[in-house]
């Protein structure tokens, strides 16, 4: 159950503006898409497993049997395809809630959301390195340091061609891809036994190609060095590189789970021990598009999983500390008594009216009660309301920190907010 | 099916931020929760129309029927009775999306998102007052005029202090309720049937009271003129009036559907003929904590639907142009061929660290074409790398509307976009 108090809720703002800033930076565009999906869309495009086993699935009052997304993707396809006007290529950016019904463990919900990144439209290789440029960009910003994470990529095409090199026949490839998927994910025995009834013989090649960790390993340079496919994620490699981004590495053991992958596959992970789950997983998919009519669109990018990111940034202490004091009203205002509300709300509405927060006490105990509640609620200021101030329309300002205070008049107040959120700024 | 291209997300953003940054002026705290709920958390609560009729429910994998939430307000009261640690008053906000089954017309569909303002822990009138100044500034923030819409507003306890002098029995309230909420909703002869057929003789006096449109009224003060529920009601209508409210009138005819509610309702419509649907509906709530155990916790709130208020501002011409172009990047590149692009991509890098945001074309056509592009996404200037910019580390900016354009480093080209961004500010 997803479910977060306004401490949870300004974690999850920082996160999404900093994501967002991020992927305004390369141009990207925010869309967004139904929760409720006919089945059918799903169920040729993410793999009957995810749909079928993990999705929360009805018919509804009309008789239309419809999926609460248990991703985005598909949306986005149907989408694209949908718009004749839309210009491709076409950077489309969301943060969906998705569902899966699965075993709730650490960084895994029932509920979650997600940052999706796509670029619809362009089959080239420097839509690849774009798409990874946004990502490591999102985590540079949020302050991780290189070594505490890495992007893991390869490519489906490269581990077809050295496949069928291997003498793996290619109607076996869309197991032994899902051999390589698991395969860190099980234990080692369990794995092999799993993967020989699987692929029979083939899952000794299935073990050697997915052990390399270097595109410059002799042995696939041997098998497959030179090929186009090689070749494209070499200068993948070589301008992710040049572009500044450090935590980016080639490893054959990956190849994400979706079925619609038909490129470079990547996945972002923790390179601690605290966090096993993937906290971003994409990939180049050329066909999903075309699935809706018209004709063929290719497209990459990548789901981010909010709770596993924000875990991520616990764990190495990445939360600033700011974010926790970023809900606070500028100024409080104490009330003596229900006689000089009137009064206080007419006062507050004039600071309102001057780009001023002003939280009004509504306990109504006593100023000392109410001075509680201005610190609980981090205000710098408090503004204070008696007999007197009602008056002779005036406010008393108090700083919350010092406990000196000062009676002035509504426009003094202004400024005196106004210099104190300045200086705090600095 | 609620489904948001780019330029519509625009609008969804360009309202959305007005909202908060309205709600965040009275201090309000954002906080969200789960779409899927158990049935039992509305059954009670909402009124079994709501649920029963008009919701999408069904059962889960585990065997639990649950409901995707037709509204928030029942999710908000589990999760404050839930938070032993909070302290009350409460001022929470949320933008949920919400789901029911029913036929889709004008300003309704059956996935819509909502923005929901609630205090929590707060009888006073105050809180009463505290809500409807934030609905108020949100709409005068979006540009709205005072005669273009009204917030029409009265209170259960009146009503039912007014029925109960004219004889209608404590138990015929809630049809009461309900008769006269229908009553605008329906033609005046089928009204009257069924509303004969469900009070019988007394629907007369529910007439009566419902036509009522001034607490001045002679009738009405001479029913119920120095009640407390009158008095109540007076105090509110004069502490808004006082605090600058324009647009808010009583309306004996406004009790709202929803059966939780216990005080003050009201309710936000277009003035205009355009537009049937309220924009906003609320009120107060004063036994809905107190459901899930320990003490009971008074409440006050509204919902606001995103759709109807957007279709109110296109219909006043109320959408700057600005909200458009909002999501153009600051510099859009266009790269003369594949050999650049490395280059291209490396500079491009440089200047999104320098916090510019920069788009880079992928299409990969002639420059006139890539120009196009650059114009479409609305950029101000175009960056252009030629064989040339790569081989001397240069770029050259394009000035997208006098078409000049200059050769210059990297260092001087972040120079320029910082300028043109500041001059397209001011």
């Amino acid at each position: 159950m997803r479910q977060l108090y306004p401490p949870d809720m300004l974690v999850e703002g920082f996160m999404t503006e900093t994501i967002r800033g991020a992927a305004l930076a390369y141009g990207f565009e925010e869309y967004d898409g139904p929760v409720l999906e006919p089945l059918e869309l799903f169920l040729a495009k993410s793999g009957s497993e995810l749909v079928l086993e993990q999705s929360y699935l009805f018919t509804d009052r009309g008789g239309r049997q419809v999926v609460m997304r248990p991703e985005m993707t598909p949306t986005l396809a149907r989408m694209i395809a949908g718009d004749r006007e839309l210009h491709l290529p076409a950077r489309w950016m969301s943060f969906p809630v998705c569902f899966r019904y699965e075993r709730p463990q650490r960084g895994r919900v029932r509920e979650f959301r997600q940052f999706n990144c796509d670029i619809l439209g362009s089959a080239d290789v420097s839509a690849d390195v774009e798409v990874v440029l946004v990502l490591d960009r999102i985590m540079r910003n949020l302050g991780a340091l290189p070594d505490t994470y890495s992007i893991r990529f390869s490519d489906r095409r490269l581990a077809s061609a050295v496949l069928g090199r291997l003498g793996v026949p290619v109607d076996l490839h869309p197991a032994a891809f899902r051999a390589i998927d698991r395969r860190s994910k099980m234990d080692d025995e369990a794995w092999s036994e799993w993967a020989s009834s699987l692929l029979g013989g083939y899952s000794g090649a299935v073990v050697q190609f997915s052990s390399c960790s270097s595109l410059d390993d002799p042995w696939l340079v041997g098998l497959a060095g030179g090929t186009p496919e090689w070749e494209q994620l070499r200068v993948f490699r070589d301008m992710l590189g040049r572009a500044g981004v450090a935590s980016a590495a080639f490893d054959a053991g990956i190849v994400r789970g979706l079925d619609y992958y038909t490129g470079v596959v990547f996945e972002l992970t923790d390179t601690g021990g605290a966090n096993r789950r993937a906290i971003c997983g994409g990939g180049r998919y050329d066909n999903l598009v075309g699935m809706f009519g018209g004709s063929p669109v290719p497209g990459v990018g990548f789901g981010l999983g909010m709770l596993t990111l924000r875990l991520y940034l616990e764990t190495y202490g990445l939360l600033p500390p700011g974010v926790s004091s970023s809900g606070a009203p500028d100024a409080y205002m104490a009330v003596f008594s229900p006689l000089e509300r009137p009064y206080a709300t007419e006062l507050a509405e004039t600071l309102r009216n001057a780009g001023i927060s002003v939280e009004i006490d509504l306990g109504g105990g006593r100023m000392g009660s109410q001075f509680r509640n201005a610190a609980r609620r981090m205000a710098r200021l408090a503004l204070v309301i008696g007999p007197d101030e009602a008056e002779t329309r005036s406010v008393t300002v108090k700083d919350m920190a010092s406990g000196t205070q000062q009676r002035m008049t509504a426009v003094e107040a202004v400024d005196r907010v106004v210099a104190e959120r300045e200086h705090q700024r600095r």
